[in-house]
């Protein structure tokens, strides 16, 4: 088994003012919400899943994303709820949200 | 199949003057190297391999550090030499690298 159960990876990218990308469209927004979850639902113990950032994830067209590993899931969000969903139901049950997948 | 067939992740994480960390240890400069290694053999079409930076991985005592996915394979390296063959076997061939990995 890999060293985490589950990794998700937010592009947070920025480009040149007025380029839209992950980072503007809410990225890096919703990495920060994403970490704050999980860490206050793995308070007790060591973590099984790690919230990171990453550079341009190469779907901007997609825009927010991020992915999921080990499935190789790739989710766009508009907001919180969203958030709570891929985190709730994927990266702690492990069940795919289908209607976020892109 | 997910959207790549195999995704490296680079620790580049900085800290405060002073402290090792990834980057420092050269995870940055070897991300580079493996960025434009990965691009002039994928250089004919649609690349199956993606290269990225990614925050802090939470492996600091084994840095520098990258994770392959889908795999979960974790390696440490020291140089050039070392990337060549993390990109040679692992990333175009499938093979991981035992004796880099962490």
């Amino acid at each position: 088994m890999s060293f985490y159960e589950r990794h998700i990876f937010f592009c947070v990218n920025e480009r040149d003012e007025g380029q839209m990308c992950c980072n503007a469209s809410g990225g890096g927004k919703m990495l920060n919400y994403a970490k704050d979850k999980i860490k206050a639902l793995q308070a007790d113990g060591p973590g099984k899943v790690r919230v990171n950032k990453a550079g341009c994830l190469g779907r901007c067209d997609k825009g927010p994303v991020a992915v999921v590993y080990p499935e190789g899931v790739w989710y766009s969000f508009v907001d919180e709820e969203d958030i709570d969903e891929i985190v709730d139901s994927h990266l702690i049950k492990g069940e795919v949200v289908e209607r976020l997948k892109v």
